[in-house]
């Protein structure tokens, strides 16, 4: 084939950038290296005769539902109880609120194609959630960075720039539990201000959740969606994203979105045009798998395996680098977020420890602008407990190297 | 909920058109209707035996990647056994030419995201598939019909499009074979001419490919994919769609794109922000399925009863109606064109058709502007051998009482 051609590509994709995480994979092929890179759960830990025992049921009675075209909306079996376990986590939804997504990921791309027009503004929390950021660069969206801390989006920035009246946003993203990257969790008292915000500036705010079940210490904080009872006049404007992809399995590709009908509406007309329907067997087998009853106990095993590796992943890097890393402890989730003194950019570690077999990913794919380069992210949920501890010495030889 | 919320949403989403189709499908639940609406295959023939253990053995064999994310592009072992489905197709292709979609239309979805701003001008044959002109209503297109008749689309006319500077096309698309809606077959001159023309102007050209293995008689034309093993220079400016969701069963959710590796790098970014994979689970039950060599008896199977029921509903078609109603019998796929004299708009009939308890498609909703209202689309496929006369039967009575 000819190399010559010069396609007329829209101005985002003349120039692409792929994903900073997936780049990273070409690395996991090599099965000496240890990864804290990717976002994946642990595989170690899937219920895989739950998952079989599921799916083989629903194929043996009701064949014709699993392998034909289904709804759009999604599998109403599966919409059924999407909607009691959301009843469960204080969010009643009613059915034309629900949207089952192939991966909560999806719904947010749907969103952003009902919403953003290229040159909209956009404000997501920073660091933020690296395919978020390259969905909206493809929208073609104006994206501005709010400033977070250990405590989550910072809403009292936020609220100055919903005053500037030059602004106007299309959309506000946070992943307020258990965030990725950064691992922070937005306190109590923000949630209600930011809820009371988006209601008076009448913006539309995506919680994106998909970590919310992973609570180290007990019960998660109450979702945005659910502290709507307090703030109903937020209803109308939150858009709730979830996914059974870090509790149940990610290759199942079963998310769903809670937003008002007529966001629905649209995100509906999206999917017709995009991929129809979520595989309808594997909307069948996760319907009857949550109906089983078997969701809480693999949570369970989770949370106590993730628990451990993060107090791990913190002892560890305590010990191989004392004063000089900085980090908070996640309460829950995937992810820790770090700096280390005496590192510039993280990007240029990378490579060292490519070279010692370790990877993570560098903190600056996660910011829109203001790039805090010293920044880096590891996540402690696929990797072995007994390879954390290599995974850090390795990592501390790639600093000596490095400087 | 309160329901004043006024979301900014994009000016194609403001006002939304759902599909046509998907508009009857609330009629299908009542068990007395009879359907020649939907494109769905008959789900009588899906291989559930053969889909069933195919999964369970790739579940068995391979767990981790089953349900863990999977490559973007598809899983590795999927797109070696689709390029041997390609290969014996008579159009061998590289793997950095393949990316797997979740379904034929999501490749198409993705492709106007790389090439279709708003205001782009698209080309495409005249009827055609409602979702296409949907899709390209959602980017913001600039839709041009081109005239077709049963040698499918009218090369000469689109060449003189193309002569005129004022159009300049981002696209191009065709459903060259056994086509949706129409049933028409591009002939081979027109192909070869077809090829040539985009090769001299440099413009996208979707085949999009769907029914080509469900022919009635003999092998089907060779794709103008395979073609351009003649017309090489048209080579990169030929994107082709394909399906399993026709032959397999559409609930897998399986289709794939063959293109230029540019044009597939670009389509690899758009899934990375939409659904990131296909459920690798099954993709690998399929590729199991494609290797054990159950698919070639699976489309003979298909192909048979498709034959039988098109010949019963022309047929029964003749005898109702007579010389009041045209069509061309399609040599492959699973829809039948027609026009019925005296009927004005086919819509206007839909009303009585259904208090009949018959479903088809009015023809307005494949059109870009210049609708031939007095066609229908009927499809053979999903009906039941028995119930073709009967639905036929209600479809007169429809007419004599819209008369």
């Amino acid at each position: 084939m000819t190399s010559d051609a010069a396609y007329p590509f829209v101005p985002a994709l003349r120039n692409p950038a792929g994903s900073p995480i997936r780049e990273l994979f070409k690395y996991l092929s090599d099965p000496g290296m240890i990864s804290f890179a990717g976002g994946y759960p642990s595989a170690a830990l899937f219920d895989v005769d739950g998952i079989g025992a599921a799916s083989a049921a629903v194929l043996r009675e009701r064949p014709a539902e699993c392998l034909q075209y289904g709804a759009t909306e999604g599998a109403p079996a599966l919409r059924q109880v999407l909607a009691s376990l959301m009843a469960g986590r204080g969010a009643p939804v009613a059915q034309d609120e629900l949207l089952v997504t192939s991966g909560s990921q999806q719904g947010f791309d749907f969103l952003a194609r009902a919403l953003v027009e290229p040159g909209s503004v956009v404000l997501v929390e920073e660091p933020t959630y690296s395919a978020t950021l390259q969905a909206l660069r493809l929208a073609g969206a104006d994206i501005r960075g709010v400033q977070s801390d250990h405590d989550g989006m910072d809403v009292a920035a936020l609220e100055a720039m919903l005053a500037d009246p030059s602004l106007r946003p299309r959309l506000i993203y946070t992943v307020p539990t258990f965030a990725n990257p950064s691992g922070a969790t937005l306190s109590s008292a923000r949630r209600l201000q930011l809820l009371k915000l988006v209601a008076r500036h009448r913006v539309v705010l995506v919680e994106d959740d998909p970590y919310g079940a992973l609570s180290f210490d007990g019960a998660p904080p109450p979702s945005l969606l659910a502290l709507c009872a307090s703030v109903p006049e937020a209803r109308p404007w939150l858009v709730h994203l979830a996914s059974l992809s870090k509790t149940l399995a990610p290759g199942l590709r079963i998310g769903w979105m809670v937003a008002a009908p007529e966001i629905v509406r649209r995100a509906v007309i999206a999917k017709q045009v995009s991929d129809l329907c979520t595989p309808p067997w594997l909307q069948l087998a996760a319907a009857q798998y949550l109906e089983a009853g078997r969701l809480p106990a693999q949570v369970a095993r989770e949370v106590a395996a993730y628990r451990d590796k993060r107090d791990q992943l913190a002892a560890a890097l305590g010990q191989a680098f004392g004063d000089r890393i900085r980090f908070a402890l996640p309460a829950g989730g995937m992810f820790l977020w770090a700096a280390l003194d005496g590192i510039d950019d993280a990007a240029a570690l990378l490579p060292h420890a490519i070279a010692e077999k370790v990877l993570f990913v560098p903190g600056a794919g996660f910011y829109v602008e203001q790039r805090q380069r010293a920044t880096f992210r590891l996540s402690f949920a696929s990797t072995n407990l007994a390879q954390i501890g290599e995974g850090v010495a390795r990592l501390a030889r790639a600093v000596e190297r490095a400087g």
